[in-house]
């Protein structure tokens, strides 16, 4: 089996992310942050050091504002409804997923908001001077995406993070698709709340996201209940990160984060660079081939490549690839509608090629063999 | 170390949950429900298992109606913010955790509903009667926890769901220290929303909760994302459950959970009575020390003891344990204020010791050793 799905979750877990998730279901089984015996210090310690973990390598100065979710659709739900203010107004982009796109709609939906959806260059690229044209003096947050899940293209987010650094609009980028495959920095790209999802380019394990927030971004809770803190007031506590993260958290999973953000940064150069040599061999390839259209803009070898074959539908494509050759990619509009309108694929989607650290050119030359068969 | 902290988290994991999540990480981290191809669906079929194995074990007929949350004060949010009726009113009792009287709290202070909460009898338990007596014809939800999370207290669940399920109003039963350890059936006790804590009472891994609904709960989303269908719709899905299970699930939890689910059940009985008979050996010699005030009432032998020593702080008696002894209780407010209010405990909290099935009797004489010890 070929796994080409790596920006769904990335296929390949350390062994030692595994090893530190079953540590942490053997013997730190307590709730960390909740009681003063050395089995809830010992848990607590753990989730201190995987705040602190993520913080320095996404440069984060203050581990305490490194608020952990349970995916980062929840930690995008936080930024953008956490954040909502009344009457205000959010610029954001067609290249967006659902879990941007929904929670600004119903928010929108509710007269809470008004919105502009950006659309990309000509290029497929998200233009920062169009972000800029689209800001008004209601404007109080930019949500784009760091590099699509759809197409892989890449946002000027640093030339947008300077645009912004001296105003008061916040910018919320989704990193789902970026951390851990290109550098990302919240102090030097001037981000104010960046969205991960571990289980992707961290190789962590499912079921734990991030949301960092610099200290200019303030958040509202978005639920509540127990935070081990403050137990006697009704209203949620306001101190960070406890305050945004209520109920226990998923020790194990944050044990493997703590873990695979280590392997990440070990491993940063050399997976970035095979992706990168990856994506160009497969996207120049395919990119000659007839009957194959790509829309992954030129250039943008972030391991997402997105193509359609002759005229067949996505998921003809992705079903053939998968019961005849073994190879798992993803068809149909992956969460993000917009992008479809613009390449006007709103029925037939894309096929979605997304690679892994763990992917080899052995694989790559296998997919090609199977889509030249597939298109001729 | 003696761990008595397991109405926070068991300590216990069963060595086929570790297995479980294991095998996950190795082989299933493909994203269930996000695609076609062999890995997606055998990760989506693993999830359609654990809810199965969920509904079985808890009454629920339709395993769609297992919503799959991050952990139980999760699933509360989305009962209470989901089922929000503007205008209407809730009652609910003081011994409630604030991952129920936050998000009340909450509607309450934004003008969405009037609350009452009815204190406990003399016994410091629930009374059905008193439950009866606060209902308005605007009563639209009854929210009591199953067993108190700071007493142990038993609430009649089956009579408070008797009273209730030829009305419109909806019962929700916070189920985070009871399902595992007693009889929880939504079916046969006419619950409608039951919240869960798997990593306490079924030994599952923390990082997952669930929310199972009846299908007379209708629930709106509290949060808006990918769901992997219905792409194209700018407003979150109804079907149920993926329109409130938005972003990736942790899979590695689910997976521990569907196999903590088949301990739970082949152990249950076991389990039961052993918790049973520990929790009845330590209220009984601790109700005969005179310098021990016990607050769980007689008769609920549910795992939970909850005492002061002489007139030592909470926090002085399990901070002794803990270095003297390294047993692990916890000592504070619980999460659970009004509690204390009831038993003028505002400021020096209780200690609480909590039970689990891995306990064993020569613990406990410890345990009474040493609070022997220390009151003498």
């Amino acid at each position: 089996m070929i796994y080409f799905d790596n920006s769904a979750s990335t296929n390949y877990k350390p062994p030692a992310v595994i090893n530190a998730v079953v540590n942490a279901l053997t013997f730190l089984s307590a709730n960390p942050g909740r009681g003063g015996h050395s089995m809830a210090v010992k848990a607590g310690r753990l989730v201190q050091a995987a705040r602190e973990t993520a913080a320095a390598f996404l440069g984060q100065a203050d581990p305490g504002r490194v608020i952990f979710t349970d995916n980062c659709t929840g930690a995008l739900n936080l930024a953008i409804l956490g954040a909502g203010q009344k009457g205000g107004h959010v610029v954001t982009t067609a290249l967006e997923h659902n879990s941007v796109l929904r929670p600004l709609h119903a928010l929108k939906a509710r007269g809470l908001i008004t919105l502009t959806v950006v659309e990309p260059n000509g290029g497929g690229v998200v233009d920062a001077d169009m972000i800029k044209r689209a800001l008004t003096p209601r404007t109080y947050m930019v949500a784009t995406n760091h590099v699509s899940n759809v197409t892989g293209a890449a946002a000027p987010i640093e030339e947008i993070g300077r645009l912004l650094k001296d105003t008061d609009i916040l910018y919320l980028v989704d990193g789902a698709q970026s951390v851990g495959y290109v550098p990302v920095d919240i102090a030097a790209q001037h981000i104010d709340l960046l969205a991960v999802a571990p289980h992707k380019g961290l190789h962590a394990p499912q079921g734990v996201g991030m949301l960092l927030a610099s200290r200019r971004a303030g958040l509202n809770p978005i639920r509540f209940g127990g935070t081990g803190t403050a137990s006697h007031e009704p209203t949620q506590p306001r101190a960070l990160p406890e305050g945004l993260e209520t109920g226990t958290l998923p020790t194990p999973a944050i044990a493997g984060l703590n873990s695979a953000v280590h392997w990440a940064k070990r491993h940063f150069h050399q997976n970035e660079t095979h992706i990168l040599e990856l994506s160009y061999r497969l996207l120049n390839e395919l990119k000659n081939l007839p009957f194959v259209t790509v829309y992954t803009p030129p250039g943008h070898y972030n391991g997402i490549v997105s193509v359609n074959v002759g005229d067949l539908s996505s998921e003809s494509v992705s079903d053939i690839l998968s019961e005849e050759y073994d190879i798992c990619t993803r068809a149909g509009l992956h969460c993000a509608p917009l992008v479809h309108r613009h390449y006007k694929t709103e029925n037939r989607g894309m096929v979605r090629i997304s690679l892994g650290c763990d992917n080899t050119f052995e694989q790559v030359e296998f997919l090609l063999k199977a889509i030249r068969e597939i298109g001729s």
